[in-house]
């Protein structure tokens, strides 16, 4: 007998569809209304206006039956729809790794960015179908959608990693990130929400 | 200042092909041969005749730059090219993870499979493009060409989780795979190589 245990979850055949963010077998689904992003956007009235009006849904959250716990390697695909809050694009509240640990984002529709932050430096990058965002450890990481369809990546992250949103509410993530002319978001440094 | 430190590699934008089995930016590109093989097919004396007639690639892995360190989640593309020994598939020389980690493969062009084995039970996922592969913690894993192109996944997996090879000589991995009627390949029972 070797000398390793069987875990408590067995080999998965897991297949997705990119277009409209679901995973199969599934797991867990997670849904952030406006109302769940308070002290997000830099606008709060424009912001409690969008909660009073309906509340939308502004991103969701497919995960695989995977688990989150030590040695797994859990997968989810982030649905961001397209919007804006006075300017400011939708976007995910955003997390630290309390334990220090990489993560690979796999663009599957639609367009949007990567915003990442150590702390000191802002750093984005564009995603779009087939681009593989790497968030090393010790980068606090959020997702945006820049674009006018939904935004849709896989995420593959060890379960183990955990998720700290208190810090960005915190810290910020080094920059705000509006529409700006034609394609191109702008971009302002980060101020806290009054 | 917040309490994390930059680790010394930064956030990257990687982009790949699925039909050519390349990162960029480019990692390191391991090419095994038929001469590395040894022990894995039933038929030595086929082995033999292969690695003397040009000692074919069998498969090659580029990997991203992201390194294989604790903390970091590397990816990279194995490229397994289509063949048999004696009518057993092409086949990687499979592994387990020393430091017992998950990870997850991704089809994106041909058709193979993944074998996984615990030590007592085998099992087999039939991958092809946009499956998900997923491997516990625990699970020794082999992937395998069944078809006549070029078979292609991206793997994701923890940095720390390490490579022993030599459990999967020693142990097998259950089942060996060969060439069937149709597309269906045949499973035998796992026997030593002679």
């Amino acid at each position: 007998m070797p000398p390793f245990a069987t875990p408590p979850i067995s080999p998965l055949s897991i297949t997705f569809d990119g277009q409209t963010g679901t995973m199969s077998p599934e797991g867990p689904v997670l849904t952030r209304r406006m109302s769940d992003l308070a002290g997000l956007f830099a606008d709060t009235a424009a912001w409690e206006a969008a909660v009073a009006d309906g509340d939308p849904v502004v991103y969701q959250v497919a995960s695989s039956p995977v688990p989150e716990a030590e040695g797994e390697l859990p997968q989810s695909i982030t649905t961001i729809l397209p919007g804006t809050v006075a300017g400011e694009f939708h976007m995910t509240k955003g997390h630290q790794h309390p334990n220090p640990q990489g993560e690979i984002y796999l663009g599957l529709s639609g367009t949007g960015g990567l915003l990442l932050f150590d702390g000191e430096r802002p750093q984005w990058i564009d995603m779009a179908p087939g681009v593989i965002g790497y968030i090393p450890p010790g980068w606090a990481h959020r997702s945006v959608n820049t674009g006018d369809e939904p935004y849709r990546f896989l995420a593959v992250y060890p379960g183990n990693a955990g998720h700290d949103y208190g810090w960005v509410l915190a810290n910020g993530m080094g920059h705000r990130v509006y529409r700006g002319e034609g394609a191109t978001p702008r971009f302002e440094p980060f101020t806290a929400t009054p």
